[in-house]
Formats: C-alpha cells, structure tokens, sequence
C-alpha cells in the first residue's frame, strides 16, 4: 500500500483518537481540527488585546529549539508557553553540545532525558520539525515553528484566526498573496489552510523569478501583475521579501520592486472596499507595503501578532493534551 | 503656553490622578512621589537583606529590552520583576529584528501586540525612554532602565533609599558627589532627587575636564580638591571612571586619578564622623576608592545594590498600578 | 593543629548539625549523607522517566554563574531549580561587569546583595567553588557544577543513583572506568563516592599518558588494556575523550583510541553478563562507545540524563535547607 506523505504527516500529527499530539504542518489536517485550533485560540483572548492566564501547562517543561535565530517567533512562543504556566527554556543551539560532535539525534534524546514536554523547533532545513518529531519518545510533543521553505503552521493559523475575527468567516474569501512566493514557508502553510476551511479564491501575486512552477495544480490562480490579481479580494496577505534575493538578483532592487508589487493606497483600491491588509513581519515600509498603508484603517497587522500568542497557546495545549491522551 | 520639558516629563511620568505609569527621570516627581516610592521599596524588604515575594505581576509581562549591555542593572530588574511573579523575558536587541531592517517603533509595537505590560528600557541614547513611552499604548509602562548621559532614576532612587535607611533622612543631610559628574546619568538624576527631598547642601567634586558647564545654576556647589568637598559632609557618593575617559585624555591616568580624587581613609576622615560612603558600582578599586574604605565600616556600597531590588519593585509595581487606574 | 584539606572541604559544606550546607566535594562526605542525597533523588522520581514539581524553593533565587560553557549541565540545573519553583537566574559572565574589571569577589558579593540564595558554579579552575563557597554570606549555598579538573560532584552522585537503581545496591559492585582519568573531573568524583558507598573494586583503564601517578594509593586498581580491566565488572563507566587531548599529542588519534579502548559488543561480553554501560556524556559514537552498545539494552545512557535531574534537585532542597537550619 502506498502512504502518500500528506497521510505520513497527518498520522505523525494525530493521536489514535485524531487529536493533535505534534504540530507540524496545516497539510492533510481536518476542517474540524483546523476549526478546533481558532477555536482554542479564541478562548484564551480578553479584551485590549490581552490573554488569559492559564495553568493548562503547569508542571510542564516546554524547550525552545531554535537552529536558526528568530528573536520574534521565539518570542511569542516564550510568552504563550509562560502564560500557559510552562517552566520555558531557550537551548542556544549554537554554544550547546552539537558542537562538540554530538549529533541531532543523541542532543534531542538527551534533552528529552531532561523531562522535556514539547520542543518548539525552527530549523533553516525542510522536514527537520518532522525528523525531530519521529525521534522522540511518546509523551514528547514537536511544534514546528518554521522549517526551511516547507511550512510555518503557527504563521498559517494566526492569518487564519485574523480573518476570521476581521472578516466573519473564512468561508468564501477571495485572498491574494504578494511577494515572494517560492522561498515562502508562510505561503505554503497558508495555501493548506485557506484550501481546507474553504476560502472561495487564492491568488498568487509575484514576478515570475518568485513563483515556483507548479502551484496551479493546487487550485490557485497565479498573476504577475497587482493591477490583475487584486481585483476585489477581501484580503491581501504581503509577503515579506529578504534582502537576500535582492542580492542574488532574483529580484532587481527594493524600489524596483515596490513600483510593481507594493502596496500602495491606489492598489488597495482595486480590492473589495474594507479588504484586510496582512503581513507575517517584520515588515519593510516602502518595500511590500507603503507606510499609509501599514498603518492604515484596514491594516491588521499587529493585531496578526497579538493573536499569535493565542494561537500558540492553543497548540501548545492541544498537543499536550493529545500525548497525555495517547498515554493513558 | 510654553510647556518645559520638566513639565512634559511629569505629564508623560503621570496618569490623570498623578500616580506614577511610568518612570523615566527623578526630574520633576513631587516629593510626595518620591517618598511614596521609598515607603513601598521599604515594604517589600524584610530583614538579612532579603525581600518579599508578592503577587502584584502575577500574569503581567516584563521585557526588558536593552540596547545596550548592563548584565548588573538587567540581573536586578529580573529579579525584581520575577519576586512579584512577572514573567519576565530578556529581548537581545542585537540579535533580534531591529537587524532585519525593522524600525524601532515597529519593533516596540509587536512586541507591544505579544502583550507586553511593561518595557524595562536602557539605550546608550539620552531620551529614548522617554520616546518608548510615547510610542507605547494605554496600559503599558515604560521604566528607564539608563538612557545616555540623561537619567538613571532608579539608580537614583535606591540611593535615596539608602541614605535614608541610614542616615534616618535626607532632609538637611549634606551630599558630597565626586568624580565624571559630567558623563554621569547618576549624578543627574541624584540632583534632582535630592533637592526635591530636601537636602541642605549637594557637593559636586571634579577636575574641570569632567564638570559640566552650568551647574552652579542648578543650586550645588562646585569643587576641584577633595580637601574643600568633603569638608563636614554626611554622605559621599564616588562615580565610576570609566576607562573610556583616560582613554580619550579627559583625564591622565588611573594613578592620577586616584591621588587627587579617589577617597582614602585620610579624605575621608574630612567628612562627617560615620559619614556614609556610596558608589552605584561596579568600583574600581585603587581608582575611585581605596579598598579599606570599600571595605570598611562606613561602606554601604553593597546595601546599595540590595535595596536596589526593593526600589525596582517599588517602580515596577506603582507603575502597572498607575496603567490600570488610568485605563478604568 | 593539622586540618587536611579533605577536613577543610568537610567543615565548609556542612553545617553545625552536620547537614549539606553546600556541595563542593564527594570527598570526606559519609556515607549516611551521601545515601540521604539519593534517597532524596529518588523521592523527586515518578514514573516515565518524569519527576515530581515541588515548591521546597519558592521565593528563592537560584543564580547559575557559568564562567565556563555549558548548555548541557547549566539547562540541567535550571529544569532542576524550575522544577522546585525556584526563580532562575543565568548570568552570563563574558558579558557580565567582570569585563568592566571587577574582581570576582566584587561580582560574588554584588550577585549575592541581590538576594541571591543559591548560586550555582561551573568554573574552569580546580577550587573555583571552593573559593566562592568561602566568600559567601550565611544563608547563601553554593553547588559545584564542575571546577577545573577537580570534582563534579552532581555528576558523581547521579552516576551513584544510576548504579543503585539499575543494579540494586551500590554496595560490593565491581567498576571499571574507562579512558581520559587524568583530565576528568567525573572519575575523581566518582571514586570517592562509590569508596565511600562500600564498592568492592574499582578498575581504571587507561593509555598511560591519560593515567595519573599515585592513584593507586586510592585503593583502586590500575589497567592499560581493556582486556584485563573489564572481566567480571558490573558497571562501565566510559569517560568522554576531549578533542583537545588528541591535539595535543596525549592521544594518538580517534581510530586508535576506539581500537584500544573503545566499548564494543566484544569487550563488553567480558563483564559480567547484564553488566550496565554508563558514560557521562556527550557520547563520541565510535571513539569511546561503539553506537551499538550505545544505544544497547545495557546502557543506561539516557537513565543517567534523567536523574541527574532528581539529583540536582536533591541537592539544591538540601543545601537550601542546611543554610536556613544554620540561620535559625
């Protein structure tokens, strides 16, 4: 029989009862489990942008395993594992003992040994999330906080909690993604998770050296002008670009691409009026999007932030409580 | 209406029922103020040099976030922040998205989104604390961890506290200060507490390469021997040289230094019988102060850094109150 | 009158009742206190490898001064000090005032006038906790996380516990130690630990120019092939070989080493049959272990990770509680 990844990836993730135990990728996940994480991240929002305190993690130990430094992305999972009542560590990976020749493998068993709960992981390679979450032992859940180009699911649900606050419901949406879309982890998670709870359209808006080949396969339309694919959109995501493209001429130059792709207030225009304006951060002002427009009525972008501490809060709980269940 | 920058700060400093919400300079705080941030450190300590461990951050999210490195004045505002339960998380500013090209109001503004409730501040610049908290949203505080040669109230404050606690009041005691008065943020901030306090007499002991022009305005008196200064004074304060000032010929040497200004048991024998010796550390010993006097009986330099704690938490716990009465 | 330094070490980490006040050594402690530390260990176990979550440290800082790098002990530690709901602390001492040329008495007493009730120590240099031990006030402990060559005494004890559980009694166990005796703080610690506890022999395996002189006035016996030293031993204990030593010439190459003296499935037959294979860790596969053995059902590798956990927490609750019994 043929196991295509999609199902590999979705078993690893669930427990015999379906629950979330890892937290991997959107891919090949329910309607009902996507719904079921919007949901829980819900439920830990106050008003002002605050969040309950909680001590679902109490007794836990949450270790953050960043490979590749992200001061933001730790941050946030620092702060949900925190008001989740969680002792946090943050392993430098850099200093620790990798260095001395140990590899991947023997490191995590040894963190495990040291009665870790859940590793947050990022990692600069695709699947390391994965790897790392058929190695450890049951009882142990994996977050992927971001693997190469290949998924960023927290990112993915946050965009999907803001929709769903600011726009009603996800059901029938016509998004639009700008930027760079090929070296996009964000896209990719995105792409998953729109599909499943049902948005109407995805547009993919980026210059051709940005649009990896393929995707219209995946029941997206592609575009490599704004003036085309913005047309009445509820909601546009800009993808953040990194300075590296530029440098290894994928991409002409910061103003060459903001006088075609960015987001200016005339572009927004071509939207649906009161379209929501989206963007991961940190964002580059005059570069994806025009400072009026970050700032602006329609922006939501901190507000993407501030439920990203919920929505971590609600995996982290989600995948403890699967593993505690697979326990029993 | 011309408005002073004293009064813009104490407008910043206070809500609208002139209780502290943040705490950025000692410049233009009542004296009322300043004695109610002294009464509450003095609650949280108990005796041997230990403090209490209270509630009142419980939930409540501290960074602190500094741009440039001071392990001591971060160490002691963790710990202050952690013995009123805060969760308290460290942003290494280097490392983090200010590097990617975001600007620092950006910065401030996601992390403001991840429900900070309180920025720990220290910048090598004078004023950006003052600038973050007109930056920050209702209910979070601000509190000046050290910006530039501008302030250091906290510093300020604990060394109120310690005058206090050990020479019964402030008022009418006589304050020699002696060293870089003029690259101090110390010296600055302790000025104004002191005559708002009601000190009698503030000396400002200096070779001319490091007094400031203007001071005499400010109601001090102004010397360049020790001999003169420390004449019947009740509390002597030295200031670290830091080694850049040598380095950049404001002043000759260390040994120079120490043999026109550096408090030996000799000059110190000027002062007041039991007259208090203070330092806002780390010393140089040899430099600034003999080791015997460091050392001795009438040294409360290490007090200093203990009470230190309970200002802080003073600070902490007055502002968070001062954010939720406004925001009621 | 004489006191040994053995006396001395004593004296210092006990208090007048003859309790841990601080834990410097395994040398000149009895065996009622040592079997006290794992009886304490074991109370902190639960099942699955987990341990218990206790409040005996509320309201205490525990602060972990590692003037030499190491993520593996110092995130042991912090699960430890976390898990009795100590606050911790890590000072990072490259970055720390240390740099701004203050004595590292002047550091230790600062650290400790904010209220510091613990610090825990990992220096470079045989004696550095020692000396930190003696600069302390009443009240604050100090435990040895590896000075110098000297002692590892957390180390040492896990390995007891390791032994206790696994072969039932440490009480007449056979055990060889295996590879780089003369740089290891672990064998010192460890021999005088499984002495005190009743062993009945104790093998060193060793190249000569890794075996110290005059060890075998310790009561221990001294082998150069593995041949001879691992027949009918209960226990193996395979010390982790330095890249440094083969650098410098001590070693003549990895390959070599592990022909000599590696661990494999072989060697391992001439103990006696169930024999447990333990190493400090982190393991060079191939160097000192063939993986096979590594990851065999003799080793109880992963086991010693794990309680060196319930070990330090066993330890921090002591020395805590030895410090306040003297106070009173």
């Amino acid at each position: 029989m043929h196991i295509s990844h999609t199902h590999q990836a979705s078993r690893l993730q669930l427990n015999a009862q379906g629950h979330l135990r890892h937290f991997l990728t959107t891919e090949g996940l329910s309607r009902e489990l996507l719904t079921e994480i919007l949901d829980r991240a819900e439920s830990f929002l106050i008003r002002d942008g605050r969040v309950r305190h909680e001590p679902v993690l109490a007794g836990c130990t949450v270790m953050n395993l960043f490979f590749e430094a992200s001061t933001r992305t730790r941050t946030t999972f620092e702060v949900a594992a925190k008001r989740l009542s969680a002792d946090v560590l943050n392993i430098d990976i850099s200093t620790s003992s990798t260095s001395k020749g140990e590899t991947l493998r023997d490191m995590l068993w040894n963190l495990q040994a040291m009665t870790a709960d859940i590793f947050v992981v990022r990692h600069n390679r695709s699947g390391a999330a994965h790897f790392i979450a058929e190695q450890v032992t049951p009882g142990v859940a994996v977050i992927n906080a971001g693997d190469g180009q290949h998924a960023h699911p927290t990112q993915a649900m946050l965009d999907m909690l803001t929709m769903r606050r600011h726009a009603g419901s996800i059901h029938n949406l016509k998004v639009a993604i700008v930027g760079d879309i090929k070296h996009s982890r964000v896209a990719r998670a995105e792409i998953h998770a729109l599909q499943t709870l049902g948005a109407r359209a995805i547009h993919l808006i980026a210059p051709r050296t940005l649009m990896p080949v393929g995707l219209d396969q995946m029941g997206v339309q592609i575009f490599d002008r704004m003036e085309d694919g913005l047309r009445d959109v509820d909601v546009i995501v800009c993808l953040r670009i990194q300075n590296e493209r530029m440098e290894s001429a994928l991409l002409p130059s910061a103003e060459e691409f903001f006088s075609l792709y960015g987001l200016t207030p005339e572009r927004l225009r071509l939207a649906r009026p009161g379209a929501l304006v989206m963007h991961p951060g940190p964002i580059n002002r005059g570069v994806e999007i025009a400072s009026s427009v970050a700032d602006g009525s329609q922006s939501v972008i901190l507000q993407q932030v501030n439920y990203g501490i919920a929505v971590r809060m609600a995996v982290l709980s989600m995948a403890i409580q699967g593993q505690r269940e697979q326990k029993q």
